[in-house]
């Protein structure tokens, strides 16, 4: 999509074989636009930890381009180093693990060429499935629900492309609609007052901003004519872990009557897991509520402690929606209602 | 209540008709400890409107010292200019009104004496009635209890002293038991991470900051028994206006069978109003959400830019619980059921 009006990926590769993998460093936006390239195995499992990738279809591709780097710069250590290192980076999202099985099927008497392009693969298709997503969701949403709320980054940055949830609204507008997005920030790490909204802008799509428990009574005012979010997986059952506070939405929406929609693709799917309560939920790190990042008057990058001193946090990373608060799950495949 | 050991409140009259009123400027702490003193109606209206002080029986008694100053400094302008001043500085905490009330009828051939007593009366009531209402709150949250999560600040800083959900905990906890605090943070203004969590650790009681969107979650996994918030106006019918987000959070309450309760002074309730429809819910700047204030590692105070630039914020301050989703609203006089 669109930065400037030049089009990119939020991860790319770049040449052959001695090419290198790119990637928009998402922890510098939207203060900074920045890209990042490089030939090493571990600074691409540290930039899915760090969240410079994050977003389960992106952190997938990400994996995938990892390993495909390790395979040909450290090809002795591939099974027994750098694909449990991979498997270790997030505990969440589901589609890390089916990348990692990819990549695992593809090494079996592969060159580093075949490596490569296995990732390559794996990352187009994950944009092809996210084009198609859009296109049933843009379906969806043209009946009448164009004020739509969402939470988090389900966009672009992402996936690779388009997005999940947000690639129904690009949709949408490349069709002559106009939709506008209520952004909930999405505390602590704020990926929608960050990204989402970079993303929307760059796109020219009226967004605003609102404090995550600002959405209930949005909906309350009937500001709202639909929700729409991404997933980091999705239990067999239907049930769907995403970013925390999205169960509160759901919760929400049934009760103002207001559509809430899943935007996934099928890798974001582990049938292996009957339940949501199998899903493993990652907590991280205290300081994301305790600190925030941002750039004072002068343009300069500033983290400040933004709570009492001495105290503590919880900091569930997700939350899981059981399945009968969806309205429906929208895949590359079409809308899956129960 | 206790700050590193020696009592204050937020809110006090020093001397006697030529003396000062002080208060804890709030927009500093929980990085400052800041107390201003001064005689001036304007700053006082001010402190208000900037939320220096702020929580609804705090506002009140601000008001009511403000006007004291007013009459003593500005007597001929206290029908025309102040109080019409002092009214207009928030709209949605009937506590201020109630205040400007009581002045005003206080103001018939008063002497300055007499209506810096009926200021400092005013205020006096409202700890007396915090106190009170802590006393059945403590009752009400003894039974089994003990893990009770909070919204914003009705602590004492939100009133003249005690406060209203948190005078429960620290009656509980003067008593000997063991209540645990989960603090919502409460986006934007973070009265939660700066207030609360500042006021619980000066009283010694465990507290959490969380997200507000990991609410629901929490009371999923069953980490919350009870939830206690303050109210900004309660109408006739008992909904209540408060922070926004508590709306939310009743809806996760009835969820999962955890009971919300509402604590206020009598002084909060609007009889005037017969629903919550009627209550006016301030909007504030985006400034508020899309900017954040804290300490950056020097202990130095910065502003800082957390979103998008370009892009513009809901901020509704307030939102409005319907009476159905509270379990009860505990006031100076008892627990009210419907």
């Amino acid at each position: 999509m669109r930065v400037d009006g030049k089009q990119f990926r939020a991860i790319s590769w770049h040449g052959g074989v001695d090419g290198h993998l790119q990637w928009i460093d998402q922890c510098q936006l939207p203060h900074r636009f920045v890209l990042r390239q490089c030939m090493d195995a571990e600074v691409v499992a540290c930039a899915i930890e760090t969240m410079e990738v994050r977003g389960a279809p992106a952190i997938g591709a990400m994996a995938a381009f990892g390993l495909a780097i390790a395979y040909v710069t450290d090809r002795n250590r591939f099974e027994s180093h750098w694909l449990p290192r991979f498997r270790r980076t997030r505990p969440t999202a589901v589609n890390l693990f089916h990348a990692c099985d990819a990549m695992q099927a593809a090494a079996v008497d592969a060159s580093n060429q075949t490596m490569v392009d296995a990732a390559c693969a794996y990352a187009d298709a994950e944009v092809e499935r996210c084009r198609k997503m859009g296109e049933h969701l843009a379906e969806v949403l043209a009946v009448g629900e164009r004020r739509i709320l969402t939470h988090c980054n389900a966009g672009w940055l992402a996936t690779v492309d388009w997005g999940t949830a947000l690639s129904g609204i690009y949709q949408l507008a490349r069709a002559g609609e106009s939709p506008s997005v209520l952004a909930d920030e999405t505390r602590p790490r704020l990926q929608g007052a960050r990204l989402t909204a970079w993303e929307l802008s760059h796109e020219g799509i009226p967004c605003r901003i609102q404090a995550d428990s600002a959405a209930a009574w949005m909906m309350a005012q009937g500001e709202v004519d639909a929700i729409v979010v991404g997933a980091d997986r999705i239990a067999a059952n239907g049930d769907v872990a995403n970013k925390v506070g999205t169960y509160m939405l759901s919760l929400a929406a049934r009760e103002h009557g207001i559509p809430m929609y899943v935007a996934a693709p099928e890798s974001t799917f582990d049938l292996h897991c009957p339940t949501g309560a199998g899903i493993p939920i990652e907590n991280r790190s205290d300081d994301e509520v305790l600190y925030m990042q941002g750039v004072d008057h002068e343009d300069c990058e500033r983290l400040i402690r933004i709570a009492t001193a001495g105290v503590s946090a919880n900091n569930p990373a997700f939350d899981v929606t059981p399945n009968h608060l969806i309205t429906g799950i929208i895949s590359e495949q079409g809308l899956w209602k129960h």
